[in-house]
């Protein structure tokens, strides 16, 4: 057993705390905050099935690691709300901090790599990020939709934030867009989001 | 927009269940019980980390994508808990059945290839299911050794159960074998458990 290991558990046992880590939409049907453990979860296992609507050459298995540890840093930093303009200034300040006290939790090695991970999903740049994004964007647009507007409805989201917000699904994959439009296009005409 | 999204898209909201499938251990710290969709991720971020003291060549990826929906079955099988003899009995009869309904949402080669990643980690044969299985036994070890006991105390589960559940670590990692015996021998030390 090496020194390394020891590191390793540590790490595990203190990401346990994205099951505690709170994010502003609910669990689809029921009246409990969806945390991040369940969030990053369920975008990783969406990406493993969406995988074939990729317009471009992706490397499925690496959009699925740095989706499992995309999130990592709100343990320390906290979720922002995608819609809270306020929340975003100081947002990657505040991950990169963040980031910085997890990852050297670990050897330099795998904590340089888990950071690249999150920095590629961050920049929003390759491929592989953008796919990942795209989940990332998608499941809140499933689960509000499922829950008669959730979040939108209680923020007042209008039509034309989420379309801004899911954009980088346009570079992605021409289906899945598509597939989103018509969710924000049923929405408004449940009246559940003004255009 | 083909037939297969609508069906890939509605077992997406369909497995949101993952995250009320309640499983028998609490979060570390928390007098709260750990959901199916919080363990699956856990456990695969684990497989991520732990990937290198692998004795064996695995596929980490192959581990990963069978860590995502192993579970996925018990939204509504439900879980069983490991030291539950009587659940144990018709746990694969349940699950099978569970598993039947669950992948035939899918089109047939996207629910072949899922249903096909649980039949290998069920089957508990090839070096990639016993690595995956060895997460899926370490991950409790840790949260109920941080829970001063947890559900071993609990239950008043035995340390020759608990080496018994966690034997196939040993077939796929000689130092996480070697970790969790340690973590074993430290709690029969500290009274969690009994010899």
């Amino acid at each position: 057993m090496t020194e390394n290991l020891f590191k390793d558990m540590d790490f595990i046992v203190e990401i346990d705390k994205m099951k505690s880590t709170l994010r502003k939409t609910k669990l689809i049907g029921k009246d409990e905050f969806e945390d991040d453990a369940q969030h990053s979860w369920h975008i990783a296992t969406m990406a493993l099935i969406l995988k074939d609507y990729a317009d471009e050459d992706v490397d499925i298995d690496k959009v699925i690691r740095m989706l499992l540890v995309h999130d990592l840093v709100e343990i320390y930093a906290g979720d922002t709300f995608g819609y809270d303009k306020e929340g975003y200034k100081d947002k990657l300040e505040r991950e990169t901090k963040a980031a910085e006290k997890l990852f050297s939790m670990l050897d330099e090695e795998k904590g340089a790599y888990l950071r690249g991970l999150w920095d590629e999903f961050e920049e929003e740049k390759t491929d592989d990020a953008l796919l990942a994004l795209s989940m990332d964007r998608i499941q809140p647009i499933l689960t509000n939709f499922h829950n008669n507007g959730g979040t939108w409805v209680e923020y007042g989201v209008k039509a034309s934030d989420i379309r801004k917000r899911v954009a980088p699904i346009k570079e992605s994959s021409k289906s899945l867009w598509d597939y989103v439009n018509k969710i924000i296009d049923e929405s408004i005409k449940r009246g559940y989001i003004e255009e």
